[in-house]
């Protein structure tokens, strides 16, 4: 059960808040959990978010979605990690082109016209929501300050100082992923070049699988592993042909590790930060990578603040954006 | 007049303290000032610091030189700003190269010992300080969260965030001049390549004149110029010849300019800070570089962070560093 908000107001003197629900909007899914004061998941669920079929559709499945999530609980508030760029303050998707083809839509407005309530809905960019589930549940519980850089599609990032999301003047930062890396390096998809995304995520992957077959010579098994397949797949693919050994992959995994360890090299002289976490699918490929990225951060970085940062992976999966946004919803 | 601890808190719940002591250690000269709460500066010093003489002649001097400043005054809050790693939280020198030969220094026991004080010592590092001051009393005061470049012999960095000093979990956080710009470039004193401080300051000028002038064919008035000069004078030298029209001192000057734009750029995404503010003596050619500097910063990172994070030239010059070190002391 949701609530109006004066019912919210008179209960709030003598009912503590200790359940929330936090959900992770994707282009794909909805996923979402009820969770406790302690950070406990108490409740799961996951339906298709049809993101695709506009935003009427996204609202409609939204607020079925938290009805069924908030069945038989007192919920005042609700945190939502969406990909893109968010008025925080607001409530407002200011963009996120991977989900919705709306700029400046009021979300938490439109979906508590939608459920006929007043809850207080917190909406947040998805990496954030990850930083902040890391830092409060996950492999960064112990400490004050670190980052958070998930590599998926696109590498997205989170920046907790003194235990608070760093979200900037208008809610932007934290764009790690959109660091520059190499300045005459490869285009990003957000018209820079030589970004951290652009050779450390699933797309850089995939690019530079492409770029490598253009040469006729080259002797790698991803030529025929990567024939007909998935162009998502392709990751995938690069990690297991790695594993068996395969010399470019390897190559692949190694560019990949150099990027991300010259970004945390950069982050950790910039911020002092107690960690380093790396979280996202393309996380997966470990141990293919870590070991370059470890080398170069420290290879770069003041040996003392580096040695202070550890660099750790996700201890949370898909879970951190949803306990991120309850934090954020406990916060509210 | 300078007081013990007793007195301290004892005329604490009856006196306001309404005037402190900054002062900007260098490895040539110790400047100070007496500033009051409203960030003026009521009477300036300027000494000989003898650093180069060692730990004692230095601390010697400073005992004198707060004597001097604060005769007349009540005096229970000093601030300084140091050129190297400070452990602000314990009052300790951790690092500090270019000043002195001694590492972990506990310079606020030993000033108050000498002293025969308990007055309070806020000790941080300078360009930290720099940035304090900016955004107390410069170029942004009336924002809440900047970053501050300091291009001297080195480049120092300095991040406010939402009002507060952000020196990360050891107090070494703010290294904006050891971002990595260029992973293949110049190697820089820190150990790393292509650091932002080996392209954007006045060691990097001489680097890249002593480099250009290897070529016997290059064609540039520097040639002559720079024949039985100091080093030190060479930057000037390069920002004369590049105001009369040398191509290649021209050349120099947008290398400043970009390695700098790249990295606001990066900040700009990472931190969505209302202002970057430039400061030290390399910033005197800026109309030599900051066109270069906006034009690469803008051209990188995302449109509407960078559209928020104005670009400035630091107001206080030598007095950055005083009233910063002003401003810690004032909140203790």
């Amino acid at each position: 059960m949701i609530f109006y908000r004066e019912e919210i107001i008179t209960r709030k003197g003598i009912t503590m808040i200790d359940k929330v629900i936090g959900i992770d909007i994707g282009g794909t899914n909805l996923r979402g959990a009820l969770v406790s004061k302690d950070g406990n998941i108490l409740k799961r669920m996951k339906i298709s978010s049809q993101a695709d079929q506009g935003i009427d559709k996204l609202i409609d499945n939204l607020a079925g979605f938290i009805k069924e999530l908030s069945e038989g609980e007192d919920i005042y508030h609700i945190g939502m990690g969406i990909p893109g760029i968010i008025d925080s303050k607001n409530g407002i998707i200011t963009e996120a082109p991977n989900i919705l083809n709306v700029d400046d839509f009021p979300l938490r407005a439109a979906l508590n016209k939608k459920l006929g309530s007043d809850v207080n809905i917190v909406i947040e960019n998805d990496a954030n929501c990850a930083a902040v589930g890391e830092w409060w549940m996950g492999a960064s519980k112990d400490v004050n300050s670190m980052i958070m850089i998930t590599m998926g599609t696109g590498v997205g990032g989170g920046i907790v100082l003194d235990g608070k999301l760093w979200t900037g003047a208008d809610g932007m930062a934290g764009e790690i992923g959109h660091m520059t890396i190499y300045p005459d390096g490869a285009k990003c998809n957000c018209g820079n070049y030589g970004c951290l995304e652009s050779y450390a995520s699933a797309t850089a992957i995939r690019r530079m699988v492409h770029e490598g077959l253009q040469d006729k010579g080259l002797d790698t098994t991803l030529r025929e592993r990567t024939k007909n397949v998935d162009e998502e797949d392709i990751p995938q693919i690069v990690m297991e042909s790695a594993s068996a050994g395969d010399g470019f992959s390897l190559g692949i995994w190694q560019e990949v590790g150099k990027a991300l360890g010259i970004a945390i090299a950069s982050l950790v002289n910039l911020l002092n930060i107690e960690m380093a976490v790396i979280g996202g699918g393309v996380s997966n490929a470990w141990d293919l990578f870590i070991d370059t990225t470890y080398e170069e951060a420290h290879r770069r970085a003041f040996r003392s603040p580096m040695k202070r940062a550890k660099i750790k992976r996700g201890l949370l999966g898909d879970d951190a954006g949803i306990l991120g946004a309850a934090h954020l919803a406990f916060k509210g």
